[in-house]
């Protein structure tokens, strides 16, 4: 068999391998899977021994359902990846009879909350953000919210959820909304970002709040507006000085399920008591049949469900020669140009030698974090023969406030110097022979960033989704968006043209590959084709693959294949692996 | 191995199958070849036993020596696929010693004739058309000529070649240069279009005509200005009444050695007489140590060197595992919308039921032909597993000068509906169940006006190196390119507006696969990109490959790779044959 040909079968096995998520226990004690199976994301109901899928094409996501709901609530884009999503019902025991939501309209939607009586969901269009309630067959009301509102919990007449990108400043808040009255308030916590909340059974608001130098669970009483740091039975948690907390849920009997997370590993509490469970990152957690469910993965275990401590219930399986590729993970902290640390994740490929080539990976956000989770893209890479560093440059989460925000108001700006600084160290640390650098969506903005503000430190970038005109971006850009582009740009148009990769065409000289989803309504295609004209013009070399029939968010292997099939091919022949043919 | 591995890993073994032509025979009776092999074209000698390599980097094209030459003259692009070449000189017993033509710039060569003393080549820019002498290590003189010169001889002080696009007509004709007094004539036959020339030892001009229902050979004899019938002692070449030549020759001694071709076929005559070759498609004859050398292919042999009648000298090798997937081929006559009859080449997939998919296939040119020859594309498609329907549409050569002429003035007219009317035939033949399209350069523009003025006709089309907007096509063009868009516009604006695809992006509703060379300099990107942002504004779904560091002409393996992958992968997507992943 050819390099090539044995290179793609193996890619394929390994983007096919099936993931797995909780999304809730709807009656009859029956956990709701999200499962990346059967070449797509879907809905399932697992009962112990069978899995039953419940939609019939696939879909985009399945709202969290609150115990002992009868129905799922999926939703799924209308519009070939434009992110135009239609919510639909399904009964599991007639999973045949999914039941489009009567009176919603096609539209981009932020969160979905429900329970046995009503959805609420929040969703942006152009003109406005806004926070809708279903019930009784009908769209019953339409509340307009300036921001971007995701709406993660309702009872009875109380709504919540984040609101990630109304304050100038990034921090993060929360709003709750009184369905009955239309009324709507936000709170913003005094020392950092509110990242998540659930209400709890006496109807005040639990939320986590990220500080600068850890993070914490506090109460909000939203009868008198004051929030308190909430107190928990046991103190493991404290002892663990989480830095963020990914997820907050309810046991039935109330107690209080957090997964709190540092330095790119989680733990599990129950009402601030560790739990034993396996080493890595765990996603949402629900009690089943009296134990915890929990979701888990590391860079070497693609998302399964366990329950604890440690029975697998539901896990794809990952071929040995394709998980032997899988080399040694750590972080390390990168030395930035102003004494900052970054905190950077290491995925050695047991296919390269020491040194060898390496990719600088770089996620997307920017407010998100590598950690020890698997990624697809890390494992990807590996599996091709490269190394991969992943920093958590400056505006990454999970490592405190202030780091997150100093990247408002300056992209381009101090985190490209922490990926640069970490491109650095990969060489000099002997792990990089030649590198080059890789990323999506934000990460892709860094590499179009990258090769024209640093030519010469990459052998070549493959930018997928990116950014390269962030004004013309943001004239495309919906209400939602647009604000999280003005607080990127700290709202100053100078700064959009300045901090735009179009502007700066003359000086690429590297390799770059172009891939780039047709209908992305996030970072659209049309400032791609503007650049790529530009590029064209001044005679500059690249490869471009714009990916039909999907958008910026991925939700099938046919669509993971479209963006990293052309990577693939576009990386090993840089490192010459074609040679032979 | 998965159906997609399996499928590039035969794709890639096709593409790599070498192929042989002859380039004339340099001093030492050495025969001059040149071989797409070692994954580019190359120039090579050949002495009866052993193959030398001349070049070291790929080259683009090998002049044809004139009898015992010392040199071997190549030419290679300078700008990654823009066409810019440069002329080298290569002694071959020193063939580390390629020596560039000092003096000669980067430009787009039309035609490259040579003997031991001068080197004549015709170019072109944005301003003009030329023809350059180089002799002594200098460029001795350039003449200004207006239109499309391909000089193919050259003989002491006389130059002569066929100057394609000058006539508005579409009449090709012939020029020959005095070099000593720089005086240029042309001569345009009364009787038809001039197609090849080649100076006789006594100073004549012999040239093939071919007239609206064959061809014929004249000599023109350059003192009078007056042409007559070429008499030649044997009457074979008459009795085979041919429609086209596609080779004029000399042996030593003056003898002419022509390749007559006629549906499809050729068949070589020495002085009028016919000789005994294998059946299929006949290129450049040489004489060779008293033999005739001559290149042959057809559509299951790939282009090889045999010495008449049938010895092998070179030739690459097909695996029988993808030799057998090439079925039956045959010639047919569709009858289109005006009861004109379409000459139809068929090329059956052995791994196709029938009726089974099938890809309608369009020639570039259009001033070309589907013949019974290896045809790489069709060789694709049918290892794909897709029956391959040919037209040769009016504007096709090899069908005479009238349905050559047929599409001037009137593209994206008639030869579209001779195109869907083949489409057609399939469908009713029984041959097809599905109909794909898939074309290059012109025959790009034939899918992309295929799509938007036959919607529904097929299941899907890949345009490669497409026209979507001759006016823009126009003005990015060369003094040269821009004869050839002026005739085939019949010269108004009008007309290049109405006959481009941009104009109809709202037409377009079945699945496109765009794959354009990023550098090409004859149907250029930038229309591309514009067509792109138009059917993306207007919600079309497409998908698009950028094949960066090439242009329009493929001399690469790898070249090839970059269209007909991503060709292929779209394909097999749509049949559904990666359903299993």
């Amino acid at each position: 068999m050819t390099y090539l040909s044995k290179m793609i079968e193996e890619l394929v096995e390994l983007l096919s391998i099936e993931q797995y998520g909780i999304r809730g226990v709807l009656s009859g004690e029956r956990l709701l899977i999200s499962g990346l199976k059967e070449g797509s994301l879907n809905a399932y109901i697992y009962d112990g021994s069978k899995l039953t899928k419940l939609n019939r094409a696939s879909i985009n996501g399945v709202a969290w359902a609150k115990y002992d709901v009868s129905k799922a609530i999926i939703y799924r884009d209308t519009a070939r990846g434009r992110e135009q999503y239609l919510l639909y019902a399904v009964d599991p025991d007639k999973p045949e009879e999914e039941e489009q939501l009567p009176g919603v309209k096609p539209a981009r939607l932020l969160g979905v909350a429900y329970d046995e009586e009503k959805v609420v969901f929040s969703s942006a269009d152009m003109k406005g953000s806004y926070i809708s309630v279903y019930s009784d067959g009908k769209v019953e009301k339409v509340l307009t919210y300036l921001g971007f509102p995701v709406v993660s919990d309702v009872d009875d007449d109380l709504a919540a959820g984040i609101d990630l990108f109304s304050q100038s400043s990034g921090r993060y808040s929360l709003f709750y909304a009184n369905l009955g009255t239309g009324e709507i308030e936000n709170y913003i916590d005094p020392e950092g970002s509110i990242t998540s909340i659930i209400l709890s059974q006496s109807g005040s608001i639990i939320y986590a709040v990220e500080m600068n130098y850890g993070a914490e669970l506090k109460e909000l009483d939203i009868g008198t507006k004051k929030a308190s740091k909430l107190k928990l039975p046991h103190s493991d948690l404290e002892k663990f000085k989480p830095m963020s907390f990914s997820w907050l849920g309810l046991t039935r009997d109330g107690r209080l399920v957090t997964i709190a997370r540092k330095e790119g590993r989680s733990e599990i509490f129950l009402d601030g008591m560790r739990l034993e469970a396996p080493q890595g990152m765990h996603g949402s957690a629900v009690e089943w049949r009296g134990r915890l469910a929990v979701s888990h993965s590391n860079m070497n275990i693609p998302s399964r469900i366990i329950e604890l401590p440690r029975d697998i219930l539901l896990s794809g399986s990952i071929p040995d020669h394709v998980s032997g590729t899988l080399g040694k993970t750590y972080l390390i902290r990168v030395r930035s140009f102003d004494g900052e640390e970054v905190p950077t994740y290491i995925l050695e490929s047991n296919r390269a030698t020491k040194p060898g080539p390496t990719v600088v990976l770089i996620h997307g956000g920017p407010f998100s974090e590598y950690a020890n989770t698997w990624n697809i893209f890390a494992a990807s890479m590996a599996l091709l023969g490269f190394h991969v560093v992943m920093p958590n440059y400056r505006g990454s989460s999970g490592y405190g406030e202030s780091w997150r925000l100093k990247i408002v108001g300056d992209p381009c700006g101090g985190e490209l110097e922490d990926i640069t600084k970490a491109a650095e160290w990969a060489k000099k640390s002997g792990l990089a022979s030649r590198l080059y650098i890789v990323g999506y969506s934000y990460g892709g903005y860094m590499v179009m960033c990258s090769l024209t503000k640093k030519p010469g430190l990459y052998r070549a970038g493959v930018a997928g989704a990116s950014v390269v005109d962030w004004e013309m971006m943001y004239e495309l850009s919906d209400a939602a968006l647009r604000k999280f582009v003005e607080l990127i740009s700290a709202n100053k148009r100078e700064l959009r043209l300045e901090r735009s990769p179009i502007k700066y065409v003359n000086d690429l000289s590297d390799p770059l590959c172009i891939i780039h989803p047709q209908n992305d309504t996030r970072t659209p295609l049309k400032p791609i084709l503007r650049f790529m004209e530009l590029a064209s013009e001044r005679g500059k070399s690249f490869e471009a693959h714009i990916s039909p029939d999907m958008g910026h968010s991925i939700s099938k292997v046919e669509d993971l294949i479209k963006i990293l099939l052309p990577a693939a091919l576009f990386l090993v022949r840089m490192e010459n692996k074609l040679s032979d043919i």
